[in-house]
């Protein structure tokens, strides 16, 4: 007898053969029904014990959280909730979960104590759903990206550049921490730690990523990035995993183009291959709604707001029909925003971005060429001098979700702007060199993996969404 | 008319009709035949220029590693080496090469020299082949795990624990580097950074992955992972890739298989879609190594020794065996290993996994159940009291390329071993918490991604297998 998942189980196709299964116990009750779950699914199967068959000191140790291993034949279900059960021949316990002191009980846990708990919250119906939406999204962007054409390409992680300024950087050393080797002028000697020189965890693999574009034609890395800076919010991890597509020979077009069709995609790829699991996570977040004043609640339950996504068109708008939008707008001019829309040029905050997306077009926007000022240093000038090539995706109840650009492939117009930003070229020496030889119009795009997993997954905190978070004060596990 | 790539082009689809392609330049002859490079393949797609048509200007910038948009007809070729070509209509430069400076001449380039100019080097065959392959492997892993049940776990690259001990860790921090908070004792005052705690780069994702997988079943990471040690050979990174499933419920036997029938499966994926890289890689190595003694070259071609991989079962034996064939072999009674071997117990050296594998048993080897003292201390201690349950497999040229274990899963066999080893339980409480709520046999094992990359293509330098390598002195790009 082999032993065989649940999720295999439960397509009936092993019906009135004897099984093994392995699994933890979600509850145990009348002495007679187990509901086992292996992981395998969010469905658990009901396994019928005929007590008297069944040592007492087994029985005993059939508590929530225990794992045994189950023989017994697998029959169609007469039962309500069920298709299919197991008639249970023999019980082995792997081991017990003694419920005085197991703090996964079968009972509504705060989201707030499960952090706590975070090696064991996997096992609750709501923290194994959003995990197996995080890997199906997984794969589907590594497939996605497989299927048209792209290599992946891994960005590293420890870096010895600054540069790109996205944000603090964390830094990495071998130094001795109490007293750091000093040089002449009373500085840290860098060339003495490991790499030889000042090193920091990456921001972005994207200036990488273009070395690789303009070799590969197509890439994109998966990988953590790091922010050191110190926001307790529910948007913001110091430790978080980014994809950046970077492509040959698109221009900003092509790249809005490729970034919606992406987009669309992998949550098409969810919608077919998560059913159960966005189930209930719809279900949770509409009890979880249901304690909200009518105003803060979602407009549409989480699957039909996914297919809303994957079934329209992102409206596309300049940042310049977006301030005009903006400074018309009934909240700016009853002075609703906390940062009144007064002129062009002005950052968007949050609050704008919501406004556009929730009240104003009611579907996902994708705003584009910025003004420079505003926007990084690699984003390509327009023939007005004062915009860029840059185009951000907002997404309802999220905010931005993907941050690209054209990238400036003009070697004299970026080093003009590296030097008004004091960027030193011999920091970005193999940058520039990429505009040196065999240059080509370029694009590409940033998105961050956890808001996507939060929109996917309806979960409010992003702490919620990665296995283990790191947030200031918090790198526990 | 839609830009299409020469990897598609080349499938012959759009013969007679009027394309539209970019690449660069490879090399330009007779002012006629320009061999154009997309990436998208190894091969490139010869461009038949009319040069009385082409402006000069244009012709004069058509120089190798120039970018270039062609339009023109696709058409069956006549030339020798090639099935399509292009008739030429137009040519717009992108970006020339000034053939005085660009680096990546059509010449031989030694190895060493293109580490220096990493953003460049993966426009040569050999390293754009090297990372379509490493690309295409990284596929073929999330898709093996993925049809067979597994779920992809991010675990944390910052890590607040040092207890696994698998070697030298890079500090992350935010503290002033010349002048650190100290505590009251003198001390660094860890307190006051960023986490609140000291805290360094991972070194494994398996401890965390064992959470996971005692609620998921089955998971695997795919991340970065650090080792700050000064060793700098041709088989080390400080910042590398690794691979580690997770298994509930599997056994020592178990976890061999699906080692064995991973690697086999991956190594398949990339013999099925990688061919053209694979017989370029493996004609660059057999040119490589006509400049080596006989001796010191490759028993078998490239694809040869992958598909010898593939079709045959990898050989398992005791660690205890294997000590008696090592103890018995020419090399150790004639004095030629620099470690002899004298008594069961010895930890096995490069010198003899190389002479089991290539030597003695000539095919994959997974050693397994060797002693408890030379191992870690989450591996499940056998009945013998002496043996655990671990496990290496050695490839021929490589050496270990995964090492894995049937995790300990009782509390107070683990405990005792932690307290043994000094390593302090209030640090793992949460790995203890494991073994205290259901509990079950369970298992894993660790891949480093470069090694098999190295395998794969028939590199011989770690370093030629990464992107961008981190190496000790080394923090480039």
């Amino acid at each position: 007898m082999r032993s065989v998942s649940i999720k295999e189980l439960l397509t009936g196709k092993e019906v009135l053969q004897e099984i093994i299964i392995n699994g933890w116990v979600k509850t145990f009750r009348s002495n007679r029904f187990i509901a086992l779950n292996d992981g395998s699914t969010l469905n658990n199967i009901q396994c019928v014990v005929d007590f008297e068959k069944i040592d007492d000191t087994i029985l005993k140790q059939i508590n929530t959280g225990a794992a045994l291993r189950i023989s017994g034949t697998l029959v169609e279900s007469l039962g309500k909730g069920q298709s299919y059960e197991i008639q249970v021949k023999d019980i082995f316990v792997h081991g017990g979960a003694d419920p005085e002191v197991y703090p996964i009980q079968p009972k509504k846990h705060s989201l707030e104590f499960l952090r706590e708990k975070a090696h064991l919250r996997v096992r609750t119906n709501t923290f194994s759903a959003v995990m197996r939406v995080r890997s199906a999204l997984s794969f589907a962007i590594h497939q996605y990206f497989r299927n048209n054409g792209f290599y992946y390409f891994h960005a590293p992680i420890i870096t010895g550049s600054d540069a790109e300024g996205a944000g603090e950087m964390f830094r990495v050393t071998t130094l001795d921490e109490k007293k750091p080797p000093l040089d002449e002028q009373g500085e840290v000697n860098f060339k003495e730690d490991f790499f030889g020189k000042e090193t920091n965890l990456t921001v972005s693999g994207q200036l990488e990523a273009e070395a690789y574009a303009m070799a590969l034609g197509k890439v994109y890395t998966f990988g953590p990035t790091f922010r050191a800076e110190n926001s307790n919010t529910s948007r913001h991890l110091a430790e978080f995993w980014m994809i950046e597509p970077e492509m040959a020979f698109f221009d900003l077009d092509a790249n809005m183009d490729l970034a919606e069709d992406f987009i669309k995609e992998v949550l098409k790829y969810v919608l077919e291959n998560c059913e159960d699991d966005l189930l209930f996570l719809e279900k949770r977040l509409l009890d979880e709604e249901k304690t909200k004043p009518q105003a803060e609640r979602s407009e549409m339950p989480l699957i039909e707001k996914l297919k809303f996504i994957t079934d329209n068109n992102f409206k596309r708008v300049t940042y310049t029909e977006a301030i005009e939008i903006l400074r018309n707008s009934k909240p700016n001019k009853k002075k609703k925003f906390q940062y009144p829309i007064n002129e062009w040029g002005a950052d968007l905050q949050s609050e704008h971005e919501r406004y556009l997306v929730e009240k104003h077009f009611k579907c996902p926007v994708i705003l584009f060429d910025y003004p420079a000022k505003i926007k990084a240093f690699y984003m390509r000038l327009n023939e007005d001098g004062k915009t860029v090539r840059a185009m951000d995706i907002l997404f309802p109840g999220i905010g931005e979700i993907v941050g690209g650009s054209q990238r400036e492939e003009r070697l004299d117009v970026l080093t003009k702007k590296m030097d008004a930003l004091n960027i030193p070229e011999e920091e970005l020496w193999w940058y520039l060199d990429l505009r040196k030889f065999g240059t080509a119009v370029h694009s590409g795009f940033g998105l961050g993996f956890e808001r996507l997993v939060l929109f996917a997954t309806g979960m409010g905190n992003i702490r919620d969404v990665i296995p283990f978070p790191r947030t200031p004060q918090n790198a526990e596990f």
